[in-house]
């Protein structure tokens, strides 16, 4: 039986929404601290990354409870990257999300702990989860490490902040999106199969799959900066070419851009042909990213 | 055989000032994210909290080899903890440890970002270290998040930042102290004992025998303000005095402070006394402790 995706979606969305909350309530910590980390983990999104970790575990038919802990993991290790890319150093933001960014709420002293906070929480979730093999809790977090640090997410602000000011050729383009984005969204999927103890080989063609549909998901980020409504999106259209930002439309015309999008989301269907286990779910997701219009 | 306190000091000092930058060297990251990673962590500074990794392996007779990864992530995550407390929204530190700090040299974004990287390398470090079972480096990282995070040292950060503008009393200042600093020592100490395999009800003295050696470390911190001499510590004497700050002698006058350091001492070494095994190093590590002039 094939579920439907929009049912998937919303209700592991709650359920997520209202795992995160109590792993805050539950630290030992001093109360502004816990509500600065709060506040941005309740400010929405689509919550695409838990969802994928906990899609995996259904797509291998495995109890999803086993993928709540890393689910929100990854979602807290979002949510303070966010937190420290709004910051008046790094992107000056004031508003995310239609909501004030953290550091306007709480202050930027604040919003630099509440990050720190939530990136160490992030590994504590995963260590001491219940569910998992010792075994299998290491290798999430190192695909997390290498998925989060300095050869990925963090490697990723660092290239598109020193890529700025300049005009960016297609590889360091790819560069910043592989590792501030794609690899990420990777995570959620090969921390997903691995804790539903997918084939080995099934794991290396996600690999593949995680890999394509997350340069698909920033392609179409860069579209809808054009061709998005403002309303749907949540924040202004048009932003990145007033920014003279490079993106996939500026170097590749809108109708290679969207070739390309094409491109990958193939690429990213056909690394799931051939894994162990029917893929419908997944094949879902790709054309939900493909076409999703937030 | 016992060894000599400052041959063991020195030595190990260096190995791990060996050891850091060639973790560092291997990633494939933006060079300048590398390099401000790399300019915060040879500062310099007296490795203690690495040094007692080794120092628990050695205690237990077993190869140090075993302690290096973790020796090191202690470091790079009290660095990365640093740097963020110096930055402008923080303490907004110019100089550390007679340099410039890190956001002078390489602004405030890449400042952020390096810390976080430190702070997720350090992660990274232990679960890819090929000494350690499964188990055990499950156990180390979770002693880490513990020591580090809300409800470690970012939690004491907090907590210190809060308590800046009014007069605290003894519990508060033992709460910012315990969480900003001695956790993160006594995670030296205990994941030291993990690598080392020493039996459990050891590791349970340890616990005691960290902590108090935390606090004393700490006491010993705020007399130094007050008596020390600014060449030797290498920052300026009576700073707490003139921001207003509650320290152990300031509640509880110098006596009282020298008299609880000692009850630190005491209580620290007497944890010592029935552990299994010849505790000599770490005896004199407690009166280095008790003693150091910077």
């Amino acid at each position: 039986m094939t579920i439907q995706l929009n049912e998937f979606l919303e209700s592991r969305k709650q359920r997520i929404e209202e795992a995160m909350p109590e792993y805050i309530e539950q630290l030992h910590a001093p109360k502004t601290l816990k509500e600065a980390m709060n506040y941005s983990l309740a400010a929405g999104g689509k919550r695409i990354r838990p969802i994928l970790v906990l899609a995996l575990l259904h797509t291998y038919k495995q109890p999803e409870d086993a993928g709540i802990a890393t689910a929100c993991a990854v979602e807290m290790l979002h949510t303070y990257s966010l937190i420290h890319d709004d910051l008046p150093a790094m992107d000056n933001d004031d508003l995310r999300r239609g909501k004030p960014t953290n550091h306007k709420v709480f202050g930027e002293a604040m919003a630099i702990l509440a990050g720190d906070g939530l990136l160490t929480q992030s590994f504590s979730l995963i260590v001491n989860d219940t569910h998992p093999s010792a075994e299998n809790k290491i290798r999430v977090v190192s695909e997390l490490v290498q998925a989060a640090g300095a050869e990925g997410m963090v490697g990723g602000q660092v290239a598109d902040m020193e890529g700025e000011a300049k005009s960016l050729t297609l590889d360091e383009l790819q560069y910043i999106h592989e590792n501030k984005t794609a690899k990420l969204l990777g995570f959620s999927i090969i921390s997903g199969a691995i804790l539903a103890g997918a084939p080995e080989e099934d794991v290396e063609k996600l690999r593949q799959y995680a890999y394509h549909l997350g340069i698909a998901f920033q392609i179409r980020d860069d579209i809808l900066d054009i061709e998005g409504n403002q309303e749907t999106i949540g924040k202004p259209v048009g932003s990145d070419t007033t920014n003279e930002k490079t993106t996939y439309p500026s170097i590749l015309t809108m109708q290679g851009a969207k070739a390309k999008l094409n491109d990958h989301i193939d690429y990213a269907k056909a690394a799931l042909n051939s894994i162990s286990v029917p893929s419908g779910l997944l094949v879902q997701i790709c054309d939900m990213i493909a076409e999703r219009d937030h």
